[in-house]
């Protein structure tokens, strides 16, 4: 497989699919849809994963796991948020297969084995963890539940691409429920936080917070709250909601709880998630042309060390002063490969490592060791430099951070020079079609001037940013009054 | 709901329903077969989880993630495997759902959305795994692949119970493949052996490492080995197994590799795995009348603290010590909850945490903090002592290591006394009626003398021991010649 990447400005597109392969991050499978995450895409995730599940459990969560299946009458309780994910079910039918008798050595489904209720693969959870909550809550004192499952989900989505779209894919959803509706808005808004906070510290990727317009909500939500991320090629991506569920679901599921006074009251509830699309986010924020770039405190490899050397005896010989190196290096707790492999050369390593985003490159040879030194290359800037083996300790901890920080300042820069503000609709499309970026505009708060913009443009309310700056002003496209700015943009 | 539980010699299936629902480890969900694994439970899997995953990275294992569906014709290509699964499948047939003309506000299946090729939810994943291996490995470099998956899977059983035998579970499936058969047997009695030391070292669950009888065997394997662990009630329970699965599925899903000498040779492979169904082996392994009972190294909460106080101004002064003690316990890598809840009695929660089973209960009172002391319960023994506020630290320390080796003694000791040898079909029978357990008896080897025991006394062969004594004997059926003795069990 050729490792060269197409260029980022020649097919944005195209350098994304092709990155996601060639790192190694994910592929396609043989099932519709569905994606194949291999293990070092995996083990993203799984750091991902491990950094939420720790800020969920801090935040006084804990986790649980409810059924794959939800039956075709309990996903239809709650009206809106069926008709919200009817068109898109995977939907099982039967429990048995048989010997296909027109095709020896085959198999058919068998029609005897037909179910007497269809069961949904869960889209979302919230009907089949309602149901369930009908029995845990009782008393104001089973309250506020505070519960997150981390599953796998379907939507059969019609285009599909790998992390940012697919039929199968990973996620977390929380599910808490609550005595009051002011508490439930608190729980939605800190979950919100929690997001903006996992995706700014470890990804290294600013975002908006903000709330949906009511088109965009989640199907069931009184309030869709988004943390809203931008992409080099000037589309925004959703990457995290929080919502908040009213008395919705309660009144679905007739879940109610007896209050301190005695009193029967319906329960508040909220929901959020965030899922592996997060990974096509990540890659998109800070890869270039020649690979995948991760922020150190994601990145499952910190360090690589590759040995340059001629025969055995120089291997040998670096691997002492290496191993020591490794030894200091995971003591304070970076993760660090030394790829001692003979079966490749160190070219080829080194453009390995690059498109697979390793932060730091150390490379050390015969007159490295004579020297006391080691080549030290940042991913980040592609800077090398020689640093004396005594400081690499220091040096590569100082580094890391560095790339951490350097990471987010250039996502957070290339966003804040495309925020911006319009005042016509002639503007409004210029700056869609040539500078790409969130639009500032006025709207006159309907859903019609929001459905004809999105005709004429392609783009959409990504959010009305929290805490807006209120202001007079009249909707770019209607002209009617309009209170705030809300921030459009074209949206994976 | 009376906290009161069945006692075990009354009706120990009863117990054992009572005592995962009571305890808050799991219930029944509204989709037949499928359960709920509720936060306390979960809790625990997560620590199976942590532990399982540690070992699988430390031998060298990367996670992955394959999709839930198998289509059709890729489930059907290795025939065994097949074979084996094809009457327990969940299979998806359509992809939409549309509103019911006929009623009102309810969905039907769109008939205009029917999957051209059905999807089987997976009910394992060689199928789908081997078929994306097909792309993965070329040359001997690729080799050995070693891949583990955290997943959920389907089985479409007919009588479902608690965690024992649900139609979805939780488990790690691992798949690997090697260029030889050596290295392949070699992997598969590695993780028997992981499984092994996780269940005795982190369960407290003595278990027999042992080889299947060509009828137990997974379906498409070559070899199927096993850990086999006794339950209270003397049946037996198959913990884990992993297995060796030849060149079948190379061969199924064309999967080759050039060796070093240039050749096109088939791959071989493993497969293993441990489910919830660990969860079922953990609570019948220790439990008791009053509840479950946890071994220290997977209790989520290892030492609880209970205040006993009359008023506030009590409860104040004590927490000023116990936060004191809960620092110096943490601090040490101790899981411990104060429950300072002044919604429910002492009383009340000392019962609570006996029927979750955690390992040690301290209580403290005002006289307790006159005189610097405080009141340690065991929930293995139930002994309570009295011990010095400043020793509280070591004597924990100390005795969660030895409730933990308590527990693994007592099972040890009930499993071997229940490990009997027969030579006569009549000692056979009478044994598995009177005191049940394993049966150690002569076999002649053929499926079937295995048959006919089964249908005449529901004992199965649960394994050939590794590194069994070979001896002459007479077959306690059919008096033929055999070799060694084979192990029969009741088992669940």
């Amino acid at each position: 497989m050729s490792k060269k990447l197409t260029k980022r400005e020649d097919d944005y597109s195209k350098w994304y699919n092709e990155l996601v392969v060639k790192a190694d991050l994910a592929e396609n499978s043989a099932v519709r849809g569905c994606m194949v995450i291999k293990p070092y895409g995996y083990a993203i995730w799984e750091k991902m994963q491990a950094e939420l599940d720790r800020m969920f459990k801090e935040t006084g969560h804990e986790n649980a796991y409810f059924p794959l299946f939800v039956p075709k009458s309990l996903f239809e309780a709650e009206e809106k948020n069926a008709e919200g994910f009817a068109k898109e079910c995977a939907v099982v039918t039967h429990y048995r297969l048989q010997n296909d008798p027109d095709n020896p050595g085959k198999l058919r489904v068998d029609p005897e084995a037909k179910l007497e209720e269809e069961l949904i693969v869960r889209p979302t959870s919230e009907a089949i963890i309602w149901n369930t909550y009908k029995g845990w809550i009782q008393s104001y004192r089973d309250l506020p539940l505070l519960i997150n499952q981390w599953a796998n989900v379907v939507r059969w989505e019609m285009r599909t691409r790998l992390f940012l779209r697919t039929a199968e894919f990973l996620w977390q959803e929380g599910h808490t429920a609550h005595a009051t509706k002011k508490e439930a808005l608190v729980e939605a808004l800190q979950m919100q936080k929690v997001y903006a906070e996992f995706a700014e510290n470890f990804m290294a990727m600013p975002v908006i917070k903000g709330a949906k317009s009511e088109s965009e909500r989640f199907a069931g939500a009184d309030e869709t709250f988004t943390i809203e991320a931008l992409m080099q090629d000037g589309k925004a991506l959703q990457a995290g909601t929080s919502h908040f569920l009213g008395q919705n679901f309660a009144k679905a599921f007739d879940v109610k709880y007896t209050s301190k006074e005695g009193k029967q009251e319906y329960v508040w509830a909220t929901s959020w998630g965030v899922s592996t699309r997060l990974m096509g986010a990540l890659i998109m924020t800070h890869s270039d042309d020649l690979g995948l770039v991760l922020p150190p405190n994601l990145a499952p490899i910190q360090v690589v060390i590759i040995p340059i050397h001629r025969n055995e005896e120089q291997l040998d010989a670096i691997s002492v002063k290496v191993n020591e190196i490794v030894k200091e290096l995971r003591k304070k707790g970076v993760s660090v490969k030394f790829d001692n492999r003979t079966t490749y050369k160190p070219g080829w390593k080194f453009a390995q490592y690059e498109l697979k985003g390793v932060p730091l490159r150390i490379a050390m040879g015969p007159r490295d060791l004579e020297e006391g030194t080691l080549e030290v290359a940042r991913r980040d800037t592609l800077e090398k430099k020689n640093i004396s083996q005594n400081d690499v300790v220091s040096y590569v901890e100082k580094t890391l951070e560095e790339i951490q920080n350097n990471l987010f300042n250039k996502a957070l820069d290339f966003r804040e020079s495309h925020i911006t503000e319009v005042n016509t609709f002639e503007e409004f499309k210029d700056v869609l079609e040539n500078k790409a970026g969130f639009v500032s505009a006025h709207w006159d708060g309907t859903n019609e001037t929001e459905e004809k913009i999105k005709d004429l443009t392609k783009a959409t309310i990504r959010c009305i940013p929290l805490n807006n700056k209120i202001e007079e002003g009249k909707c770019v496209f209607t002209g009617e009054k309009s209170t705030q700015r809300v921030l459009f943009a074209k949206a994976y």
